[in-house]
């Protein structure tokens, strides 16, 4: 057995080189390829994909896993082996279930989509996009179909994401925090509002860059096993157990922007760079689900990255970098700047408070296109509709509207619903890495982040794929994902800064 | 037949596909990749490596080949079916030759071996090296005994870098160049010497890297689709045919180095940029050999790089980005410093005149290795005696004598003579493209490249690989490869500088 349990590692193995060579190819299109290398770039990465696709579905792994399940099924049910052996399976079912022409039919509908997708938005003109976003949600009904029979013909595609959360899962949760959220904003915008303007100005991208690293130093990033670059579109992409590489992008007039991608992106690396060693090169080197890999990235951001203790030590250093923009604002207003909550049109830019409306509306959007409820080419009235219920604004246009966001375009659907939950579940583990390490706060205040670090490692990392994300934060926080925390926090933080 | 054609291009685009990636991959490890990524990037590398491989020998390949050979035969010879499938069963000949273990054995020696001479070299302790030496020479043996019959035992090594190409042939025009070598240099060493001390100082890296650039700029590299980055040793590497980046290095205490090693490997890069659209994604689209290669980089480094036509247009550009350091350098001066000539024990710092010498003494070793009548213990003291007779100098040790070339200890053998025989045909090239273009000089001289280097698209670099080496030569300039337009150049050239 010992044996075949080889002959599968070997075969995952170049699974895994092929896919992380893909995702090296990748990293260079978005950082440093001549444009004009685009369209051979275009065909190696297929090629790649499409030959670790081959790995992956193979009759041989087949044959592997069903030899080695009765070996396993004597074996811990935590074993490295156990779990291996289950999410392979989980991968090859899932792979070989969707014929290869409709894989390369989503090649070609996202392909398109995505070049419709770009003129629409840059012309805000959703009859660009319609034709082919309609193709892209037959496609995903299509899709869905091959996984019947389901509770909910939502669920296959999100199980995409989140393996083993259902729909109505997902739908419990945002129900329960959807009014609190509205309430929340709706308090806070009644409240005299919080001044940011010292946050825009011009602050000279290297000092941006220098500042940014000198945070993520702190944290504990490794600059021998990772890099930083710039990128259009910031992204973390783990190109090895250890080579995980960040990138950020500057806005010269808001120093908001690269400081908080940065800190975000950092989070999603220290996941990858966190996966115990034994893991590497197979299907469990990587994060549990989308939504975990999110409450990293949204912890470092939010949970440390926004709070007071954090700036108490790093802002004294922000305004030696920009002494002119910040020497005058002290570190008070500071914060509240940087925490101002005001509802607006676009999703990446929106604020702790605001973020998640924009996901369930998403959500509803997705859940009523698989339905069949809702028709493609009535969607922009929909979405409008419920940015004015949700946020109480109207899209001046639909580029600021329904045609903001790459997913669609993309055959991304089901992907949305991680964010928010990422948020919840950063909240959760924030309250249990509070009772575990009590002077955390006091660690922040001093610069600290090694207990932190070490915490997220021991008790999230290094299981790499191996839990599935609700097995995951039951066993580390005792309950399953939860609104509850996310709101006390909300609740607490908006309450001290805008007098609630 | 033009389905089978269609097939065996779509194995081959696969198999491009594979080696491009593992060139980006490994662009990227000397390039930008942080240290602790090095062994998960050796196992990637050779995962692509073997799966290009098997694509390249499979049985399938093997059969089309077969089943397209009546058909390609009707073809004209020069057809890019017949040549496709000529240079493709040459490959395939030649990897299938080899077995499997046999292959995976060079891997394991070379990477042994290369480990062996870094700390060999560092220490200058040959025989820390030599029992890597002796199993790589004993490999390469048995390498080409796979070859069989042959007329000498070298020609199989030769022949993996220049198709065709025989041992004798190599023999008999490097008899016929070395005395002429060896009396010009005597002739140049009892001349007085020029001054070059002007070319070492201070020269700031991000001034000589603008130079560079607007160098290889004038000569025609296009950006859009080519880069240029940072490297311990400067390289060439095609990711694709529209994607063909260069890197240099710099030394701050020499202006040489960076300027000539840019201009080299722009040389490489044009003919890369420069094989027919059609050819891309198969073995076609790749150099003819090394030499051909080398006579692309050399011509543009040495007959336009260290012409006085060449400075006469660039001189001021180069005073004004150093003007403390050049300012009152006249133009003649600067001219014959750039091309001092100096025996000296180092191949790669070597001048046009004495470089030939170094590949000269190195293919005499490798012959006499691979026919027995030199055994590895005693290389040293043949490498010293042969340095001595060649160019009057002793190595005071093996780091600056046996051990300064990596190529034995990564398996190369039959690579050296490409240098040599790049030159001679570069010199070739030189006077045909002057009978072509007559006022070429004048051209040069007002900063103007198009004609040139659309000279060498059109003669060498659209056909890729679809001619042998020296049908190539042949073709151009009417005759194989020949010594005499080298040593006619050399000789006008010191000539004048030296007043011989």
């Amino acid at each position: 057995m010992e044996e075949k349990i080889a002959s599968l590692k070997s075969l995952l193995a170049e699974w895994s080189d092929l896919s992380r060579a893909a995702f090296l190819l990748g990293w260079d299109q978005q950082t440093y390829m001549p444009p004009k290398g685009i369209e051979a770039r275009g065909q190696q990465i297929g090629t790649l994909q499409k030959l670790a696709h081959e790995r992956i579905t193979s009759d041989e792994v087949g044959r592997l896993l069903e030899e080695l399940q009765p070996y396993v099924d004597e074996l811990p049910a935590d074993s490295d082996e156990t779990r291996l052996v289950k999410v392979t399976r989980r991968m090859y079912n899932k792979k070989t279930r969707v014929p290869p022409a409709m894989v390369a039919e989503l090649a070609e509908l996202a392909s398109a989509g995505f070049g419709a997708w770009q003129v629409a938005r840059a012309e805000s003109n959703f009859a660009l996009f319609q034709p082919h976003l309609e193709k892209l949600v037959d496609y995903r009904r299509r899709f869905a179909a091959l996984f019947a029979p389901y509770d909910h013909v939502y669920d296959p595609l999100l199980d995409e994401y989140e393996p083993g959360m259902k729909t109505a899962q997902v739908q419990a949760i945002f129900s329960a925090l959807r009014p609190q959220q509205v309430e929340l904003i709706r308090e806070i915008t009644s409240s005299p509002p919080v001044d940011d303007s010292f946050l825009h100005g011009y602050f000279e991208e290297q000092k941006q860059w220098d500042f940014g690293v000198e945070v993520v130093t702190k944290f504990g990033y490794d600059w021998e096993r990772g890099r930083q670059d710039r990128a259009a579109h910031p992204f973390t992409i783990p190109i090895a157990l250890d080579d995980v590489r960040i990138t950020t992008r500057f806005l010269q007039d808001y120093v908001g922007s690269a400081l908080f991608s940065t800190m975000h992106e950092t989070g999603h690396a220290f996941y990858e760079l966190g996966v115990a060693r034994s893991l590497d090169r197979t299907p469990l080197a990587d994060g549990a689900s989308m939504a975990i890999h999110e409450s990293q990235s949204r912890m470092w951001e939010n949970l440390v990255g926004r709070s007071m203790p954090f700036w108490e030590y790093f802002y004294p250093r922000l305004q030696e970098y920009f002494p002119s923009q910040l020497g005058n604002v002290d570190p008070k207003t500071f914060y509240k700047g940087i925490n101002k909550v005001e509802p607006s049109l676009i999703r990446v830019e929106a604020d702790e408070a605001t973020y998640n409306l924009h996901i369930m509306l998403r959500l509803e959007l997705e859940i009523a296109l698989m339905e069949g409820s809702l028709e493609v080419k009535d969607l922009p009235e929909a979405w409008n509709a419920r940015v004015q219920d949700y946020l109480g604004l109207t899209p001046p246009n639909d580029a600021l509207g329904v045609l903001q966001d790459v997913h669609w375009s993309d055959g991304y659907f089901g992907y949305f619903p991680t964010y928010a939950l990422g948020n919840l579940v950063s909240a959760q583990l924030w309250e249990r890495i509070n009772a575990d390490i009590p002077d955390l706060t006091e660690q922040i205040r001093r610069g600290e982040f090694a207990a932190l670090l070490g915490w997220l490692i021991e008790n999230i990392h290094c299981h790499g794929a191996k839990l599935e994300p609700q097995e995951l934060v039951q066993r580390v926080t005792g309950t399953g994902i939860d609104p509850v925390p996310y709101m006390r926090y909300l609740r607490t933080k908006y309450s001290q800064i805008y007098g609630l």
